[in-house]
């Protein structure tokens, strides 16, 4: 059985760390949190969310201060290390030390896989990983959950697509672990170059099929989630440029799918999806943004105790 | 007869947008948050303002978050888009469409002419253009109305200068549009290959006189708008060069004019008034300041309907 | 007598500004904020600061406005004067002097030696000094003063080695400035290129020992407070390189001290002290960081008056 004090003062860091209960706990929680937005709410009024983003973000990072300021706390952080002590050469650990001081939660991005890991270890108070190089991405992976119950009032007996870079895109790889824990079929579609990370395929335990041909497993699929491939994790430009547009969404794509299929994305999209399937039933990857704030807000109170 | 409903979910894109009503509304609210500063409000209280600012800024980034903040609001965004996705390759319209679920109103600032009008075309929520490459800047104009009726007490009657650059000097332009609901005579002083924007000129219906000698038209004039050389527009260097001295204001040069005259300046100024005019009387370019802070208030309240 | 009236709309620019009253009533006020933390707090519910940051900065920077949020109050600012109005050429006191309209307080740091003072004297309303390049860092001394009292009970009597950049190093020129108000043993531990600052030491008041050999004084020392050799204010980088590692301080090196020495440093370090001193009970630098939000809420609360 776990209830809210399991989440007091506990960090964020992997999918690895979560059990089918502690899922189901976050995103009921989640889904509470619909009705506080919009309102008068002072929860977290006496609260500080550190966001400390070593890599780009729009979407991640405003999305954990619009979590919690519609909490009623308040932000402090940085969107770009050069103007950080971390250009005198200051290590992660020292910083988080220093921050640690003076807010009650941190929210971490880093371009190293084992960033957020390093920062919980020295932090005495909760770190939630808002991703951590090519590594894992576990907030993104509760919202797409989040969504997919929303969209389908299910998780287990669903066909699940992964697709694109699933080498280097670590949205997919939190949310395949998340799905683990669920009956679901899963089809991990990518060319061969950027197949799913070696140790998040090892472990998992559903029925998989692997393929480079997505118009193969298409009709059967309930959930096709969509990614970008990382041109900033590619050290060779070409292979980059051969792979980009290696799934491109279209209306007509769609068509070919279930009517009832939603498209997923974790965004930012390049050209994956066009910009024509925006306005169809199945493009729920907008929708996605705003479960987002709903998990966030959740975990922000449960690692707060409140 | 225009009313507060008017206003409510409505854009602020351009000052063609407005009419004499409409315009005469907006700063009758904003003299009304005059006495709001200072003490606590709580209007805005469970809102949020995104200011996306896609081009530097000083003045108008921080005049819109202080107009939130002296609300109650809150506020989330970015001022330098290299640390956002857009460095990933996402378009402005993704951008919107995914901030719009996490704030309640945008103000955007953008170096493309059209920026904020393809926001506000994809968002459900209210965008306040806060600049948009050398096109408009209507949240400057109407905080200048504002500023000229404090010092002036009216603004009908006034004969009113333009000068610098008014091919790129958007702030120019929004004013001159917003001048021509009003019985003003209009002079647009400005070297030949920096006069007035052709599509706005066209539009000019008020008494325009267009000269390049500043010392010809002053004596005459009631309010003096100076401004920068927009340096950033520029693509040939000598150009800017040859250009950027054209009129330097004095206290000499000031004596010049009437004695009531006013020197208004959107600010940042480089070299276009010297220091020495900063403690005259006539220098209003500071005060100008403070007025942006009313008419974004008034702009928020009434965009949010509240 | 010194009382909260004194310090109302006063700058805080340079430890000289500074007698042992006014330093002993900033501390107590220090200490009284202890207790509000964690709170609720409206004390600053209507009032803004700005925080300028024309240098990089973790600490100091989320120092401020962290304890301007657990005040009540809010924030606006930035961390990058390159997404600022500096990029197209303003002036300092230009900018101040449009801020001022925007804030209540301004928090600065900048890397020219006057720059804060320059601010001052442009403003109408109170500047703090968040580092003025190599010149200054008056609040760093109150937090590093409210520090040692917490770890010694007392100033009077000891004896207090600041060591490393002491050219350089502005946060030991304001601690030394501060320390001169008490009867303490000074010594200045530094390669003889960077010994401490001309017009600093022949300020100084107290018995003052001068030495490039720390292990000669360690074990008189009871405070041994070391500073970054400061990379960016030097112009010739092998100049740098030969001076980087003058003062290393090991567990072995702080076992040659007395038992009850405590290590300070301003942060971020380098290699000046080696991680595996952090667990020491000696360690004090990141408890530090805690005590400037202590004092900066209390500058700001007497600054404002409150």
């Amino acid at each position: 059985m776990v209830d809210a004090s399991y989440f007091k003062g506990k960090d964020v860091i992997s999918m690895r760390d979560y059990g089918r209960k502690e899922i189901d706990f976050i995103l009921n929680k989640s889904t509470e949190m619909i009705e506080l937005i919009g309102k008068r709410c002072n929860l977290c009024q006496e609260k500080i969310l550190a966001t400390l983003f070593f890599e780009p973000s729009t979407r991640t990072r405003l999305s954990f201060e619009t979590a919690m300021l519609r909490l009623g706390g308040t932000v402090i952080g940085f969107s770009d290390p050069s103007a950080s002590s971390v250009k005198k050469g200051e290590t992660l650990e020292d910083t988080i030390k220093t921050v640690e001081n003076y807010a009650d939660i941190i929210a971490i991005r880093h371009p190293e896989e084992d960033a957020a890991k390093k920062a919980a270890d020295v932090a005495d108070i909760p770190i939630l990983n808002g991703g951590s190089g090519p590594g894992e991405h576990p907030t993104q992976a509760l919202l797409d959950l989040h969504t997919i119950i929303f969209a389908k009032r299910k998780i287990n007996g669903l066909k699940i697509g992964l697709c694109g870079d699933l080498l280097y895109g670590r949205t997919t790889h939190s949310l395949a672990l998340a799905l683990n824990h669920f009956n679901v079929d899963l089809y991990l579609i990518s060319p061969e170059e950027l197949s799913m990370k070696k140790d998040i395929r090892n472990d998992l335990k559903m029925n998989v099929t692997e393929t480079s041909e997505l118009l193969e497993v298409l009709p059967k699929l309930d959930v096709l989630y969509n990614t970008r491939i990382q041109k900033e994790r590619f050290t060779n430009p070409e292979k980059y440029e051969s792979l980009k547009n290696s799934y491109i969404i279209t209306p007509d794509l769609i068509k070919k799918g279930k009517k009832e299929l939603i498209l997923m994305h974790p965004l930012p999209r390049i050209n994956e999806i066009t910009p024509d399937v925006d306005k169809m039933v199945n493009a729920w990857y907008f929708k996605q943004v705003k479960h987002g704030v709903y998990v966030r807000m959740a975990l922000i109170l449960l690692a707060l105790g409140l």
